[in-house]
């Protein structure tokens, strides 16, 4: 038996064109369902399930779906009869019979987590997959417009309730009862690091109109889609204390800025991803002044207000922060105005042309200070979206497993990847985890893992995905693996070469690091623009993995499998059976500094490495080839296979078509 | 790392009285959970998950909750904040950092089907743990009553609405066609074997009383609970199609005939679960004859009519078959008369003494047609059952994987497990699916399979379990294994060792057998009560089983893990720490007919075979530890390790003490 770490490909099916087709149909259409097999079953049929129960149908010898391909296919028609529409194959031999699913080839009936889906209806926001996405920290990215900056002290940070303050003083120490206290505004210049750990009240002055500016920049890049931490008014410099939804906030520029970065973004074809923070709101937002200020007023619906007790608040907060009231999803109300109100907050932006919501703690959303109801509210906020925008990108932050969130599709559309990539990757790339706690990951169980987070949703899901190996809140990748540019490139290459779309951010391209780990600010110093700052070598790599992203179909919408795991290395294999021709990308992976040895389980053909133009070929059927290389490689397929003693040289045009 | 297969026990937590203390609280309660560990960990915390948010406490050692045992102990107190609380443990070392999951000691932090659950106020029904099931089919069992037999042809069956047998003639072949005449009422003798594969319009005249004849055969055997296949009103022998549920059959003797039974079965301390068929009830039911007479009546409500289409039945039906009308879940109208109204058919007969419902089809009930809002149904359900009967079993009938349905406690307290222990079990032992299709499954692919439905559910609700290798819709096990005693005597040894209640189909414990396995009817033969034709060997065997596992607390309410995996056996262990003591069972399954030899993964002590009285000394550490056997083996372990070189022969007496 194949090992435990991934599917066979001895009998494969995915959701890429070639293996469903159409990608989804209304309830009562028709996908055609279509397996490969190099096995010789007697017969094949799909196992589905209806309403409770499974029902077997005879599947049917068919025509190979893209050419050159000599093993044998199987179709069927699967009738959609509701929302999600699970299946596996049965394979029946003389004196055996085996199931193909989502776990791979298996002797035994597997239970309903590891079917296949097909998701009636289901339209991904497909742009998503064609991007690669750059996360900008507003503040301290780049500083463009001519607006005027506050001055030092012009207001103080954070202004708590008097009631507030009085409620927590009791049973705090010292130092959090000073934080309580108000901090006048810091306005440092742009050059000045970072030197605090907590610095929400300090303003860099980054602005709407510096990332306009510097759009040149991040196109030359190859970047096609921008998330903005927030944006809209508010007293912090991070911004997720939003003040009042529906306005720009002044010290970026306020909605003139922001009507022109959106003309700017449009014409250049980039897409905009705004961050919705629909959890909990700032306690300068009118709405909590007024809740708090009147005990009869309506506004407390919006709040979980809950009785007095010493050094507790009296609403809940994210985390108990006090200027982070959590908004109370249990009345309409709260939906009316941020979810799928006629004017609602969701519907607000889109109607100003943005393409997306990244959701700010998408996880707890709900109910009386819990996450009740969570999936409901997100199911209604995605209905929303999509009615003013068919292809708006609903994008959630679930920090941890997102699976009971995403798997049917009716939710949001893809989650911020931390529990399915980035944190196991970046951990078993360190030894370290997001918190610099010791942690060693056995390169089978990361694979198992990835491989785990990706099967069990449908493809379409799979590849709304939002991956990330760092974020405004953990530390920075070059920060964790110690500065080393080039073990930097080699987990971007992962990055780019992994299912669902890659978001870069801001500044690591050219070496930002950080000076400490201990506090998330750390990783959100400003954007040196001075170039002699710059690691070139460094930003000209980035520049040739997100190319080769952008220009590789294979690997926005193609499907994965792991083909080889060692001690400290691992591949996998991006495969795309669509118009009549199957395309093969494959990513090679290692964490030793050394020159690593891997037996892989390859089909046969040349395997051309994107950056070398080196070709290696792989004879006869799929099985076992033994490959060496360092760091990250990608490898593009080459077929038909008679092209594989031509020499290496011959190809170099090629290659740089792809790379340029 | 401990072999994928299983847990590793060098950390161990369970939902047992050692680890998990209360085993439940009210929201706002607390409950200790306990770790215990070979390792040395630098700190133990414990994650939970809060709301959508992982929180990290930290757990602090703790004396050992049993006498003599070596390992580091750490307790947590956690505090019940909602129905199903989650949470693992996490191992910092100097190095390195492990979770603890029901996946096993693993370096990344898993999703959260792999964290442990505590249900808050969840209370099972303990006496399930307790109990060893019989199955018995009425018409089959035993004759006992004095009330009259119906004659021969008395009455026809199926008795068809002329608008179904019209709308279903055309496009049927001439055997379906036929099949929708009625067939006259048969009547065979008691010792007539089964010949026709289809035989509901066959009475063979089993009935109640003589179900109350058998009660001191049944309680020798050691069976102290029965589930009864449908007893109410019903023109069919199998009685799924009922129509009167508050009616017990006149042919099985009438409510007289219950209500004798009821009282004997009290007076031996034995329970009785009953067949509750709501997904669908019988065509000649009041409620379906007064719908398809008016199209205006409001009955209308209870079933899902659709436009007449020739060939297609003009409602839903199980199976679309005729009889079956298919209850409609859209309206309040059937949970009213079947579920939770104020004398619900689900209220009735637990108020008259029932102590249980297996309900039939339970994965289909729904709304129009369709499972829709199934696990409502089945909340609901058991919400009114436990008004009626706080120890009220409810137990689902669903025949593949049951883990959506049962891991918040919420729904039925269990399934017949089919999909996670019955049909794999089988399928291992002969090569052969439930229908007879070849299907080898190799011992790993077993255990990975038994271990992964098993570990996902909370310990006490993976105990109400209903465990069973054979039934009335399956073959019988003999038969599918070749009539071979001593191989049926090994898996039921296995199905005794299981967590999970087990259930013993009527006559396969003195040797009943079928002719055929093609018509699932053949299963259903009447029992030779005249005791010449019984395998008494059997039968004496099967006696003894039950008594282990009445007799072994281990065995009811321990937890499981697997401790050995070769070509054709495997080894699992059940551990129970309660009241100050451990105590440990384990059970050797081999499917070869050869001596089997396996490293095993065993705690140091003695080891006592529960049949031959040999006692074998596992020295030292855990660890591997090589046995051979034969078949299938229960052994006991005895504690102090001192005790182990004493001769075999110093502890019979114990021995029989168990055994009797």
């Amino acid at each position: 038996m194949f090992p435990a770490f991934t599917a066979d490909p001895a009998a494969w099916h995915d959701a890429t064109e070639a293996h469903t087709c159409p990608a989804t149909a209304e309830i009562g259409g028709t996908v055609t369902l279509r397996l490969r097999t190099r096995l010789r079953p007697r017969r094949v049929q799909v196992l589905e399930l209806r309403h409770g129960e499974i029902l077997a149908f005879a599947a049917h010898p068919c025509e190979a779906p893209y050419e050159g391909w000599a093993e044998k296919w199987y179709a069927y028609d699967l009738r959609l009869g509701s929302l999600q529409n699970r299946y596996i194959w049965r394979l029946d031999f003389e004196e055996d019979m085996l199931f193909v699913s989502t776990a791979g080839l298996k002797p035994v009936c597997p239970g309903y987590r590891d079917w296949y889906s097909v998701l009636a209806d289901y339209q991904p926001p497909e742009w998503v997959w064609e991007s690669v996405f750059y996360q900008i920290f507003p503040d301290r990215f780049r500083r463009g417009g001519s607006h005027p900056r506050p001055e030092p002290g012009a207001y103080a940070y954070p202004q708590l309730h008097p009631e507030v303050i009085g409620a927590l003083s009791p049973g705090r120490s010292e130092l959090e009862r000073a934080a309580l206290g108000a901090f006048p505004l810091r306005t440092p210049d742009w050059d000045e690091p970072l030197s605090i750990a907590e610095d929400a009240h300090t303003l860099y002055g980054g602005d709407l109109a510096g990332v306009q500016d510097a759009l040149p920049y991040l196109e030359a890049l190859g970047i096609n889609a921008l998330w903005l931490n927030p944006i809209f008014r508010s007293p912090s410099s991070h911004r997720y204390d939003t003040s009042d939804y529906r306005e720009v906030d002044p010290h970026l520029g306020g909605e003139v800025a922001f009507d022109h970065l959106s003309t700017a973004l449009r014409r250049r074809g980039m897409r905009l991803v705004l961050d919705g923070v629909f959890n909990h709101l700032g306690n300068e937002h009118a709405l909590f002044q007024r809740a708090m200020a009147d005990p009869q007023a309506p506004e407390r619906d919006y709040f979980t207000f809950r009785a007095a007790s010493p050094g507790q608040l009296p609403y809940h907060g994210f985390y108990d922060v006090p200027t982070l009231p959590k908004l109370d999803y249990t009345h309409e109300a709260a939906y009316r105005e941020f979810i799928d109100g006629p004017d609602s907050v969701t519907r607000h932006w889109l109607r100003r042309g943005i393409d997306g919501w990244r959701l700010d703690v998408a996880q707890g959303m709900g109910t009386a200070g819990t996450d009740g109801g969570n999936l409901e509210i997100l199911r209604r906020l995605k209905r929303a979206a999509r009615e003013e925008n068919p292809q708006a990108y609903v994008l959630g932050e679930r920090f941890f497993d997102a699976e009971h969130a995403l798997q049917d599709g009716r939710g949001e559309d893809g989650v911020m990847n931390y529990h399915g990539f980035g944190l196991p990757v970046m951990t078993w790339l360190t030894g370290r985890d997001k918190d610099g706690e010791p942690q060693r990951i056995d390169t089978e169980a990361l694979v198992a893992h990835l491989w785990d987070a990706y099967r069990v949703l449908p493809l379409p899901v799979a590849l709304n995905q939002f991956n990330l190996l760092e974020s405004h809140d953990i530390a920075r990748a070059l920060y964790r693996l110690d500065g080393n540019a080039e073990r930097y490139l080699g987990a971007l290459g992962l990055l780019m070469a992994y299912p669902g779309a890659p978001c870069l951010y801001y500044g690591s391209e050219i070496g930002l690091s950080q000076p400490h780990g201990d506090s998330m600010n750390y990783a959100r110093a400003t954007f040196p623009w001075e170039e002699s700052a710059w690691n070139r070598e460094l930003l000209e790599g980035v520049r040739r993995l997100v190319q080769l992203r952008r220009s590789l179909p294979a690997l926005q919408r193609g499907s994965l499998r792991f083909v080889g795991v060692g001690e400290h290395s691992f591949a996998l294999l991006r495969e795309l059976g669509e118009g009549g021709t199957l395309s093969r990308v494959m990513c090679l992976v290692s964490r030793s500094p050394q020159t690593t040895t891997l037996d892989l389980y390859l089909p046969p053909g040349g395997w051309r490495d994107l950056e070398s133009g080196e070709l290696t070929g792989v004879p006869g059927a799929e099985g076992s080839t033994r490959l060496s290389w360092q760091g990250t490689r990608l490898l593009i397929w080459e077929s038909p296979v008679d092209q594989l003693h031509q020499p290496s040289s011959a190809q170099p045009r090629r290659r740089r078509v792809i790379l340029n």
